[in-house]
């Protein structure tokens, strides 16, 4: 296997082309490039879940089981395809895998091996043109406008797959995906509310197609809200975004910038109070032994991007703050010129630290009083300024440039 | 005047001197050491209040004069006393001035003129040996311990007060101090309840000594607390602190971090948000015209300070992160070495950045995979590094350092 035979070169700056710019097609070459499965898919089963929301009524126990398992399969994707298996951030037992896969599947979201594929895409080729789901394509396009159409798969950057090609489960899962889907994705769900307590309408509606609605928009949008909505708290280069309410929505996928910096880590929430029932989940598992080996990145390492980022915040607020004339665009005066322009032209000016201020408006607004600052006018007042009459404070010293409109070019004079 | 003769030079450390460390006197030493009137007023005007309490009912008409009285007598200190004659951080017209200096004078803590001299020397020698009431000696010591003691005229720093001696109104409340001072501070608010509603007992231990010796106290505080409690968001080099606490007990003066920065700014508090009741009145007294040529610093000004406690902050925080081994203090080793390493010993080292790192212990947390790091192993994996292969997120990049073993000392081997 070698990288190399995929692309020349990532682009560096993000492929920054909205849907409209890219070449438009006939209504006959955009209908050709949909998939139909998925398209059916994605249309279909919220119009039968709205179907069945208003012809069936919700029981109690249809209830809960929905919400049961709406978090068993979107956490099969979550904890399972993703950390697991998309970024190797713990190890599992046998069982758990065996869950992971079988309920994962239950999201009717493809087979784990295919998940993964383009998920490590994402994340080498985060917005590019080969990222499957680039969040520079708009909105839409990373929610799950990329599915309804066919991947074209020169486009999409490639990511190595060896260690799940030689995995046997994954293999077993995707090459009975379809069944498997089918059976968890409906038919699981109708039989524990049927033969459970009778409910076999509410089963299928709502714990089968409502739930595979939902948990499917909660998964989606880890790949749409989480690159648009939040702050970027340790890189600022790419879309990826840390947000409390991406998280709600998502089974605790919402901080994704951190994510995308340590995709490795098991946590999506490095923070105590964030909110990531899926690392919560993996800490049980841990706790019982089927999760073990779980990877973290280290405080030190989490904390050069936090600081890192604080660092240019603060960077750009110095920038927007006005601090006089730049040193060596002050034009340079000998001291002669100096006396002249105090003695002969009574002009207000002062050295300090060899910079020549006026200070004609500011003299009478002087905190410490204009028969201080007077004392100084026509001398190097820098001793005087720091310490031999009054120590100025931190905002002294930073009005000072203010007033600069030379430098004095020979040796100070002595005061 | 010429401020030489006072100070050979301000000391520029704080003279960090707790009492007990000072030379110890005798007892009789000491008792002659005591300023009797202040040490009479400050012990004997809470014992009366106490006495007051106890043997006189507060009346709701008597308790709202108070409070008034509380504020007229506190802000004539705060907007008079501290802000217009000490800073000069406005002007007021004739009959705002006469008010102040009454009501000022009613808070019993001496002329104006010889509080602004204490005050400027406070500021000026802000934390030494010559501050007046240096929080370095201790907090009850700033508080009214420096009251209670005799001052020593020539350990106190000297202060330029020019412009109070030439100016009648502070030469004639100096003068008058004592008459003033007992009339506005016990006998007007005992006229003021007794006439207007009969309560003569009540006005003068409530309206008078109590309110004296509330007042008195909040302005301690802002010696005290002020220089102790709370945050230094604008320079951290002495003690004056930002507190809202300080604030509420001090009519609006807790903000005081930025006060010893600005002191001619009107303001304390200089957000929106912050509680400045004296700020208040003076808008108020500029609306109508009487308080006029408000002083302020600029944002911009204000902004650095912020920005320079922002910048050491963040300073302190990258010290506190481990970022390897200094490059300088690295080995550095030739490519001949580097390949000998790697081909005899089957050490697992990578060139990134000229820099050796071995990654024996990383390879197999690699979060993108045993198979890529492999790549890079016995070469210089830069471009790998930085975007042929993967373009590593600042994360990785900082995790590098951590296993930098020495640097590559000839030129660069294309990869
Ligand atoms: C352009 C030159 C100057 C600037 C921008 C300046 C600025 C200031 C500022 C902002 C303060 C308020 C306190 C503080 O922030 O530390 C202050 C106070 C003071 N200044 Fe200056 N100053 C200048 C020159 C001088 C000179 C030449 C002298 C003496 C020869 C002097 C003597 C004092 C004194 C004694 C105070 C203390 C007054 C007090 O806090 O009550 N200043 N000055
Ligand atoms: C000591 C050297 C290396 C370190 C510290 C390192 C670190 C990392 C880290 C932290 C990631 C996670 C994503 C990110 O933060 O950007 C990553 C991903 C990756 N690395 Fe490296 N890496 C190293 C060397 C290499 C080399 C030499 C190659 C290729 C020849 C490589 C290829 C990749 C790829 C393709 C990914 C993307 C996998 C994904 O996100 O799914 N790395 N690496
Ligand atoms: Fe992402
Ligand atoms: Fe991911
Ligand atoms: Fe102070
Ligand atoms: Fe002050």
């Amino acid at each position: 296997f070698s990288p190399f035979d995929v692309a020349p070169l990532v682009p560096k700056q993000p492929v920054d082309a909205p849907a409209s710019t890219r070449p438009s097609r006939t209504v006959k070459e955009f209908l050709k490039a949909i998939n139909w499965l998925h398209f059916g898919l994605l249309i279909g089963t919220p119009i039968i879940a709205i179907y069945g929301m208003l012809t069936v009524s919700l029981t109690w126990k249809t209830f809960v089981w929905t919400f049961i398992y709406y978090h068993m399969t979107g956490m099969g994707i979550t904890a399972g395809y993703h950390r697991l298996w998309s970024h190797r951030a713990y190890s599992a037992k046998a069982p758990l895998r065996a869950a992971l896969l079988i309920f994962g599947a239950g999201a009717v979201e493809g087979s784990c091996r295919w998940w993964c594929r383009d998920h490590r895409a994402h994340h080498r080729y985060i917005d590019t043109e080969k990222d499957p789901y680039s969040a520079h394509y708009g909105f839409w396009w990373s929610h799950f406008g990329w599915l309804m159409m066919k991947q074209d798969p020169k486009k999409i950057g490639r990511a190595n797959i060896d260690d799940l090609n030689a995995d046997p489960w994954i293999m077993w899962q995707h090459k009975n995906y379809l069944k498997i889907a089918t059976f968890m994705g409906f038919i699981f769900p109708t039989l524990v509310a049927g033969f459970g307590w009778g409910d076999w309408a509410g089963g299928y509606f709502y714990s089968g197609v409502l739930r595979l609605v939902t948990v499917q928009h909660s998964t989606f949008m880890v790949n749409s809200l989480a690159h648009y909505l939040g702050d970027t708290p340790y890189d600022d280069n790419h879309t990826p975004k840390d947000s409390f309410v991406t998280a709600v929505l998502t089974f605790g996928e919402g901080y994704h910038n951190f994510h995308h910096e340590f995709p490795s880590d098991y946590r999506n929430a490095y923070k105590i109070y964030q909110y990531d029932p899926t690392k919560w989940l993996i800490n049980i598992l841990s706790y019982v032994g089927l999760a073990y080996n779980l990877k973290t990145f280290s405080d030190n390492e989490i904390q050069k991007g936090m600081l890192q980022m604080h660092e240019k915040h603060i960077a750009q607020k110095r920038e927007s703050i006005y601090w006089g004339i730049k040193k060596e665009d002050l034009p340079s005066m000998t001291m002669e010129e100096f006396d002249q322009l105090v003695t002969k032209q009574n002009r207000k000016l002062i050295i300090i630290n060899d910079n020549v201020l006026d200070v004609e408006t500011f003299m009478n607004d002087h905190p410490g009083g204009l028969s201080y600052i007077n004392m100084g006018i026509g001398k190097d007042a820098t001793k005087m300024f720091t310490g031999e009459v009054y120590g100025h404070s931190n905002a002294a010293k930073n009005l000072l440039c203010q007033f600069s409109i030379a430098t004095i070019s020979n040796e100070k004079k002595d005061n």
